[in-house]
Order: C-alpha cells, then sequence, then structure tokens
C-alpha cells in the first residue's frame, strides 16, 4: 500500500496539517477504528457556528454494515461511486436550515456545516486517515433512504479511510491523483477597500 | 495582556489546533505582522472546494489603514462593533454564487467558504491569533460600501488578533468569555441507516 503525500505548493508557510489535507481518490482495504471515527465526529462538534446552532448532522456506515454502506453508497452519483466503493467508511453531511432557538432562517446552515466538514477533514489528517468529500450526491435520495426531515437538506457526501495504492484506480484517476495541486493565487480573492483592488497584505 | 485559554471540554481525543481554536471577543492592540495575515489567507487558500471552484475572496482592512478599516467595522452590527473595534484587523468573507466553469448555480459556495474560513481560524490559533467570526452583519450594507458584484454574497465578519485582557470587555461579555464552551452530544447528530438512528461510533 502506497501512501501518497501532496503537500500544498504555498506561497506562505501555513501549519502542517493545512498542508497536508487533501483529496485523494485512492483508498487501502484496512477499516478505520472506531475511536479514530469518534474524534473525526468530535473534530466536527467543535466547529464555530451562528449563534452557536451547530447544524451539522451525519450519516455514516462503515463495510462491516453492508446494508447501510451501501445506502450511502448509492447516493452518491455513479462516478464518484466507481472510486468511493474501496473507502472503507462513507457518510454524508446534513444542514438544519433554522435556528433551534428561534425557528428562523439560518443563512449560515451550509457555511457552518462546511466549518465541521474541514475540522473533520483536518483531524482525519491529523490520524493518518484521508478524506475525499463530495459534492456530487443526489440530496433528494438521501433524503428519502434515510427519512431526512424537510427542516433540514443533505449538503456533500465522504469517503473516509486510510490512504492507498493510486495504482488501484483507473487511468484516468490516476492521472488526478498525480496532478499538482491548484488554487488561484491570494491576490485574486484577498482585497482592501474596494472589491478587486488587491490587499496589500497579499501583494507581491 | 491575559492569554485567556479556553480549550475544548472533548468527549473524545482531537488534535490540539482544534481543541484550542475558540472565539474570544477581547482582542489585545498588539498589531498583526503581516507575514501572518498571508499565512491565514494562505490558509483558506488550500481549503477543499465543489469542482475546485474556491468560491471564497474576502475584504480584509488593518487599523493602520483607519479609513479601510472603519468601512469594515461599519458593515458589523451594532453589538459586534462594540467589541470588534478592539481587533487590530477586520474583515469579510464572500461567496460567489456561480462556477467559473459553467456558469451555473455552485449549491457549496457557502459550505466551501465555510471551509476556507475554518481554515483560516485554525492556521489564527497555530500562530497564537485568534479570531470571531460574526454572522451578525449587514450584507447589503458591505455590498454597496465594497461594490460586491451582483454575482457575489457577502457572507461573514472576522474580527482577527492577539489575544487580549478579558477584563477590557463589558460585565456581560466578560461572563460570556469566561463560561464554559458548549455542544451538543455527537449522540444527537451522528446517524446511521436512517434519520435519528444513533450511529455505535458515538453510542456510549
Amino acid at each position: 500500500m502506497s501512501d501518497h503525500k501532496k503537500p500544498a505548493p504555498v506561497a506562505a508557510p501555513i501549519n502542517d496539517l493545512l498542508k497536508h489535507r487533501w483529496s485523494p481518490r485512492a483508498f487501502g482495504d484496512r477499516p478505520v477504528e472506531t475511536e479514530k471515527l469518534r474524534s473525526l465526529f468530535e473534530a466536527a462538534r467543535w466547529a464555530s457556528s451562528s449563534y452557536n446552532a451547530q447544524p451539522w448532522s451525519f450519516i455514516v456506515a462503515t463495510k462491516d454494515d453492508p446494508e447501510n454502506y451501501q445506502k450511502v453508497l448509492e447516493t452518491f452519483v455513479e462516478f464518484n461511486q466507481g472510486w468511493a466503493k474501496n473507502a472503507p467508511v462513507v457518510a454524508l453531511s446534513v444542514a438544519s436550515h433554522k435556528f433551534p432557538h428561534n425557528g428562523e432562517q439560518n443563512r449560515h446552515a451550509f457555511h457552518d456545516v462546511g466549518q465541521a466538514a474541514a475540522n473533520l477533514a483536518l483531524e482525519a489528517t491529523s490520524l493518518g486517515l484521508q478524506i475525499h468529500q463530495m459534492a456530487g450526491i443526489d440530496p433528494e435520495k438521501a433524503r428519502k433512504t434515510f427519512g431526512v426531515p424537510e427542516t433540514h437538506e443533505v449538503v456533500a457526501g465522504f469517503a473516509i479511510g486510510y490512504p492507498g495504492d493510486p495504482a488501484s484506480l483507473s487511468e484516468q484517476l490516476q492521472k488526478g491523483e498525480m496532478a499538482p495541486r491548484e488554487r488561484r493565487p491570494a491576490s485574486s480573492f484577498v482585497f482592501t477597500g474596494h472589491w478587486g483592488k488587491v490587499s496589500p497584505i497579499v501583494a507581491k
């Protein structure tokens, strides 16, 4: 089993945990210890959220529970099922659209589920695990499959496990697995005073 | 200057960085080094996003640029201005609602801005800084002030700086600053097989 690392080619120093998180598609067979999975959701739990509303929930299944594993896997789009089926753990995130304290719309529900997901992914990196998050899911199928109430919305999919050998992937996916990581430069998104005016913080 | 730490009272072990991030309101006067601010946005830059669309932007200002600092501060609701005005750096996050590759709606725009914000907050923790994120802003006022285009939406506010003395806060805010951190238990949001069915991963 290979452990293909792909640290971000950063333009300024960042913490190692943030640098080493990435989204591989090659997963090893090795099951994930329950204590480690518990730590992932504990990390999500301590994310910050608007009014501390904690709008996140997760639906998770491991391969030793094949029926529930399959139910989660089948909410992913076909392309994602193709590689995610090798991950020992699959999950979905769910957002609550209403504030518990007053029933009003929570504009930051997806935002705060994203914060919890980022925490979860970094805890995974910290434990030698890897996570691939997927926008490519069928949220309405997931709602029906799991009885998610109308007050909530299914957000994203997760494949979770130990690193695997990129050679286990199709030729096309191997290319993506080995390709350099890319992001637009900070000067394209950090502004001061007016939209589009590059902040001196990130200007060269 | 006090450095009031408030590690999460975790129910399962999590990485120290995740454990020590919290949202204080007491900020010290000490300005933040430009290199550290650059690292914060670099950390945000390497967040994961749907189709790698990177829908995040930031509008930032430091106290040594009083005009632009004031412009950001005044987009916060009054209550937040009251304490955030002591932070040496203030910022806003902005989400792009459209995918650059096809112009379609990005359902995960807020989610992925949340992931970038979580990265930024953890990088801050790593550098001895602290961040308080705010949902309490006036997004339309911010749009007008900074000329944010209609394709984008202003998401949240940030106060950024070094830790300060909780005694600098009003009595009411001091209470919040010293109060225990609280989250609902993982058993209330980690499910398997069906909505509401607690996953054995987090069951006691």
